[in-house]
């Protein structure tokens, strides 16, 4: 089939403004989205997808490169037009999330730097340093915006894995009215001890890079950026992973015999580098950290048991960082809920290259949810329910 | 039980210098050791144990701080006269190394910072930042030079966890000829590229540190010190750990609301830059990723199946940097091996904790050498053999 070339658009949202969860104000937000497929006159065959921790709106398909874009998102300079988006696997005509049939939206979450507002850019009263503490639920506000615009009048399902699984599990909680399911992966429903201590050793290295500079910088801090991708590194793939790719083996580089695991790890802090900005970082990992479903709901367990929707919860049984049992016990608390797990040697990162299972699976789910006609507040009976 | 309190020695060896693996040659050598228990008139009833990574001589006892030792050693200005050594649940008069019946020797490894020759100590040709790469075969050669200054004719079992089980491993092929038996406990055959990557996330902590300045350093670099050793804290225990100890509990420290977990992590920084040594630790670290027992012995399993003494190789089910399957593996390719496995929620630092089920295990295994009067060459045939 063919491969489509996409278009990032930018919408202006919250002219008056946007309140945030802490109480400050952010001034007029823009949010970078693409969109797949055609909205029914109903707009009811929407799908949301929501990207992880460095992820961007680009979900499927080639990416377009045109001046404009570059312009408006920097950091599409890093991409190469021969680049597919990262759920490409799962969405497009005849796929998964099927495009003649959902209209599937993808946002750059509030905080990134992939066109959405967050600290890269200049705003009114704040600068990059000063960025305020998001939280997950004003990413949902955003989100929610966007859609409003764009005139969807229901969800299908929001999907996500990691932080994009944090959104799924609050848009089930703030917009019941809308979401006919949820599809959270690898992801927490408030961030546990360990996956904080990650993100502390992130933001620990970003510290000590002299250029950070306490947020004032005007290179980007790339020692400190490249050791937090690296030590993140280690939380989203396994040892069996490396074991299997690495081995002993050595290589060459500048002068010095290096195992190749250590080359490997260098080279994927340098990507990020070239494609992150560090505030932005430190911004998405605070928020990562404070996000809690049951914060303000009475607890992870009496919030989870108020979603009224079908939710498919798949785990992933090498994940370090979010680990399947974690999911497990997300699933049980839901009472529409169902549990899959992927079985991967990658870890974390499985959701986003174990396609043929998550295919598998979701397509399994959406069959499911698509008996019903999508309708609120209908349940889903998964044959073979472990 | 009365506790004892134990003196740690120096010896000198090596007065025509040591020639490393790496061809080097190290001038007089100096090793700081304590010792437990009478070595018999044949010299056959010894033990020697081995350190891990930031360990140090002192394993059993009170720990002795006269001005003298503080002089010498001066990192143990950071312990205290209440301080136990690191294995005193195992050794001591009627514990499972039991004082009465054996000669224990601990001694700080050839590196290290407490006492022995290592990076801290100016050596004619020398500095921290130049101090020759050493290996764990090094370690042995200067831990065999230092049992035979104390008469030691046989070693009844060579015991260690993590970089202790190398040494223990390496002692088995290089001198079976007075090696009765190896307890190697949550180690590595040959570092595998996981524990490589934890190794070069804590390299570069230290490197980024501007203080560090290639290794020629008047004061710690504590920044990146302290980074790579809350690296390594995440190696060494697990996330179900911090979910039961920490939660999302927050503390007020600084000015700051920080989760407990973070400042768990930052204390443990702290207090491994007031008692080691950065270039040590780089020393270490490359000589841990250097290891492969198989090197020169035609591979890992040739080298293991070389091994006539009987082996208890003990695995801890959560361990993420030295997995028990790798232990499984190790143990399978010993011929006279026998596996046990430790149950815990630690991780890889239960081999400093569980010391009931340590307690268990090694005592079984010495019993049954009791036996044997602890030929050399006899078998071990542990019941319950897994």
């Amino acid at each position: 089939m063919e491969q489509i070339t996409n278009h990032t658009h930018i919408a202006s949202l919250f002219d008056q403004g946007l309140k945030l969860e802490n109480g400050q104000i952010l001034p007029g937000i823009q949010v970078a989205y693409e969109t797949y497929g055609r909205l029914n006159d109903a707009g009811d065959n929407a799908i949301l997808v929501c990207h992880a921790l460095t992820g961007d709106a680009h979900a499927a398909g080639y990416t377009r490169l045109d001046a404009d874009i570059c312009q408006k998102i920097p950091f599409y300079r890093s991409k190469k037009e021969t680049d597919t988006g990262w759920w490409d696997g799962l969405i497009g005509p005849g796929k998964t999330m099927d495009t003649n049939r959902y209209f599937i939206i993808s946002s750059n979450i509030l905080g990134s730097c992939y066109g959405t507002t967050g600290p890269v850019q200049v705003i009114k009263g704040f600068t990059g340093a000063n960025f305020p503490a998001i939280s997950i639920r004003d990413m949902v506000k955003v989100q929610k915006a966007l859609l409003e615009q764009l005139e969807v009048s229901q969800l299908v399902t929001v999907i996500g894995g990691s932080l994009g699984g944090m959104q799924a599990l609050e848009w089930a909680l703030m917009f019941p009215e809308i979401v006919c399911s949820i599809i959270p992966i690898a992801t927490a429903a408030a961030h546990t001890p360990w996956a904080i201590s990650y993100s502390h050793l992130m933001r620990q290295a970003i510290y000590m890079d002299p250029v950070f500079n306490d947020g004032h910088y005007d290179v980007q801090p790339e020692n400190g950026l490249s050791l937090a991708r690296q030590i993140g590194m280690l939380s989203y793939r396994t040892s069996n992973s490396f074991e299997k790719r690495f081995g002993r083996n050595k290589q060459f580089i500048n002068g010095k015999n290096v195992f190749e695991a250590e080359s490997y790890l260098t080279y994927q802090g340098e990507k990020l580098v070239n494609r992150f900005d560090a505030n932005c970082l430190l911004t998405l990992l605070n928020a990562m950290d404070e996000h809690d479903v049951g914060h303000g709901r009475g607890g992870v367990q009496k919030a989870l048991s108020s979603i009224q929707c079908p939710a498919l919860c798949l785990g992933i049984d090498s994940d370090l960082l979010y680990p399947a049992q974690e999911q497990r016990e997300i699933s049980s608390a839901i009472p529409g809920a169902h549990y899959r797990e992927i079985s991967s040697i990658y870890g974390h990162d499985a959701f986003l290259i174990e396609f043929k299972q998550l295919n598998h699976f979701i397509h399994e789910f959406l069959d499911c949810l698509a008996i019903n006609k999508f309708h609120i507040s209908e349940t889903c009976d998964l044959e073979n329910e472990i």
